[in-house]
C-alpha cells in the first residue's frame, strides 16, 4: 500500500497518520511542483503494479512505444522523444538489449550513432504492456473526467515544452 | 540542457534531433501518463537548476518545509504526507540529520517511533530552498494561466488520492 493515499493534501481534510493532529503543508498544498510530483508518484506506483503482473518494469514502457513505433529510431532522438539525457537512457537500452527485446545497430555513415529495434520478443512484451497502459489510463481518465480531459494533457505538454 | 525540451509531442509538430521524420509517439501523445512523467520531469530538472544554485538537492524540499510546518512530526506521518514509503524517506532523513540540518529524537512512548525538527540550519537552508521554489512556482505560474491553475492543481490532486 502506498501511504500517501491516506493523506488528502486539500486544507480542510489532512489527516495525519496518527489520525491526531492533521498535517500542515504550508505553500506545499497550493504549489503545483509538489502537486505534479505527488501525482506523477501515485500514477507511476499504479502502472507498476499493473506492469509488476507481466513481471516487467514500467519505466521501460515509453521506450519500447517509442522504438516500436519509429523502426530504426537514433539514440538521440530517442533520448529527445523520450526526455531521457544520454546518462539515463543508456543503461535502459542495454538492458533491454541484454533481454533480447531490442536489437541495436551501428549506422553505417556515422559509427557513434545507433538504430534501434524491437525484436520479436520486444514485440511481445510492448504488446502486453500497452495493454496493461490501457486499463492504467481508462482509470486516470475515470479520475479526469471526459470533460477535462484535453485541457489537461496540454497544460502537462506546455509544462514539458516551456518550463526552464 | 534537457533534450525533450526540442520534441513537441502534439501531433502536428514533432521534429525528431534529426530535423527530418517526425517522430512517432503512437497513443503516448494523448495519454495522461505519459505526459505527467514528462512534465515532471521537465519541473522537476527546472526547479534542480535553481536549487542547485543554492547548493542543495532538490528532493530535500518538501521533506524540509513539512517537517518545518510539523515541528516534532514523526517518521511515519511524514512517510504518508510526502509520499515516500519509508525505504525511500529513511536515507533522506538520515542525509538531513548527518549534515545538521534536521534533528531526530526518540519518542518516549513508543521507542521505535522518532520526531524531527529543523536545525538552525535547517531553517536557514528552508529558508534559501522557499525562495527558489517560488520562483519556480511563478514560472509554472505562467505557463499554466491564473485562470486554470486551481482545476490543475484538483485535478493532480484527484490522482495522487485515487488512483490505483
Amino acid at each position: 500500500m502506498r501511504k500517501g493515499k491516506s493523506t488528502k493534501v486539500d486544507g480542510d481534510d489532512r489527516i495525519g497518520e496518527t489520525g491526531a493532529t492533521p498535517t500542515d503543508f504550508g505553500p506545499l498544498a497550493t504549489w503545483v511542483g509538489f502537486n505534479l510530483r505527488m501525482a506523477q508518484e501515485a500514477s507511476f506506483e499504479a502502472f507498476s503494479h499493473h506492469s509488476a503482473a507481466i513481471g516487467e518494469n514500467p519505466g521501460r514502457f515509453a521506450t519500447l512505444t517509442l522504438i516500436g513505433r519509429n523502426p530504426g529510431i537514433r539514440q538521440t532522438e530517442l533520448s529527445a522523444a523520450s526526455g531521457r539525457d544520454k546518462s539515463s537512457l543508456t543503461p535502459v537500452v542495454e538492458d533491454l538489449v541484454r533481454r533480447g527485446l531490442v536489437e541495436r545497430k551501428r549506422v553505417d555513415s556515422d559509427r557513434r550513432a545507433y538504430r534501434l529495434n524491437l525484436t520479436a520478443a520486444g514485440r511481445k512484451t510492448l504488446a502486453l504492456m500497452t495493454r496493461a497502459a490501457r486499463k492504467h489510463e481508462r482509470n486516470l481518465d475515470r479520475i479526469i473526467g471526459p470533460r477535462d480531459k484535453k485541457r489537461f494533457i496540454d497544460t502537462l505538454k506546455r509544462i514539458a515544452a516551456e518550463i526552464e
